[in-house]
């Protein structure tokens, strides 16, 4: 099953089940992109635990090695925004890139969980970007300026269950119509079992929360104006645009 | 005026105005160590902002410099724990050390502050714990195992309004009664209106978010059965227990 948030034309947040460009909800149907209703993003996390080189051909691309244990970071609940959003760039920065990305959805409260009985806490998966400034990156020792940013979270279109997603799922994305990212989610070096044990052997992870486990090689720059799509097989196209506040 | 977040002996969450050991709420007035209430964290934060190395005397005892802008980490949700608690350290950890702090609690959503007028997206100030896991600080590129981890904020008894707490209020952190650490709030090298404009040129902050302005000199190292009261003045005393994992 696939699920969306989304807000119905009385000003209703509501669950729907996200078939194909149709969402079904309390016995109506909705087309997707009907002006009424507006798509949510997916769920509501209180914090996005990112990882970073989880791939290795993107951890070559960045002269990074695949560490010893997941590198994590966080994104705030005011990084988030949904399917169809155009998300702002930073001014004055020079690089800030995309980087296409599964995000698994928790299903419940859990902390100290074994990776063996992980599964019980995944709700479904995502699509991700994790954009990214880089200007920022190596100027300070947290990435908060980097990584956190109002709109370096877009995610959606639906939660997809776990048995809708392949162990092998394509991962790809699109800037302009354009593939520059293409991998599967099985070359991920750290599997999301192992990500949902380190993880909470230190924090609580709430219902709703993502973990985004990390992105292929092919990360580029955006400009205003782009769009960019990220497709995972079992889940659907994220879609989302991107605006520049220098005037670009 | 000084105000609290209770459970009442119904179960209900109410704001409370605090007095001396006394809270008001509703025509009712309560001891805050009566055992049909329950005192909650005065905020409920959808993201902890923290400053590292923001007062000199500290920047010293860890062989740092004041940072040409501020030093940001997060803590999440998890992390929040009330006055009142006892904060369960992590196991097999040799370093997890207390950091007594001024906590910012914001009052209105807010972007792309001037610090010029910072002060009106201020609705008050509270007491904090930045309790730090020492032994993954230079393990991991971003401090997610050091900073966010369960329990890891305490926060509070009260949120004070502006005008209660003094420009140089006196900072004090006893650890089992004996004074570890103890400055003036005035020996801040980034401001609160700094670090207001500073953060929210990047990311939004939400009525209720915290930012912990750092910490002085005299942190040290917590055991089980430790006792941690931070007094600052004009606020109050944030009280917490600590349990250890190991047995200790």
């Amino acid at each position: 099953m696939r699920y969306v948030r989304f807000r119905d034309p009385a000003g209703t947040v509501r669950r729907g089940i996200y078939g194909d460009s149709r969402l079904e909800a309390a016995g109506r149907s909705y087309d997707i992109d009907d002006p009424e209703i507006e798509l949510l993003a997916p769920c509501e996390p209180s914090k996005i635990v990112c990882v970073g080189f989880n791939y290795p051909a993107h951890a070559d691309e960045v002269d990074e090695e695949i560490p010893e244990r997941p590198s994590l970071f966080f994104k705030t609940p005011n990084a988030v925004a949904p399917h169809g959003a155009t998300i702002e760039l930073l001014p004055r920065k020079e690089e800030i890139t995309y980087e296409g990305e599964l995000a698994v959805v928790i299903g419940e409260q859990c902390r100290n969980v074994d990776a063996a009985d992980a599964e019980n806490v995944v709700h479904g998966y995502t699509c991700m970007n994790d954009v990214t400034n880089r200007d920022d990156a190596d100027l300070e020792r947290n990435w908060v300026r980097t990584e956190a940013f109002d709109g370096s979270a877009p995610l959606g279109p639906a939660v997809a269950t776990p048995e809708e997603v392949p162990e092998d799922a394509s991962i790809e994305l699109f800037l302009n119509g354009e593939r520059r990212q293409a991998a599967s989610i099985d070359e991920l070096a750290f599997s999301v079992p192992e990500l949902i044990e380190e993880i909470t052997a230190y924090l609580t992870l709430e219902p709703g929360d993502v973990i985004a486990t990390g992105t292929p090689s092919g990360t580029g720059e955006l400009s205003g104006g782009d769009t960019v799509e990220i497709e995972i097989e079992g889940i659907g196209t994220l879609e989302h645009g991107v605006s520049s506040p220098d005037g670009e």
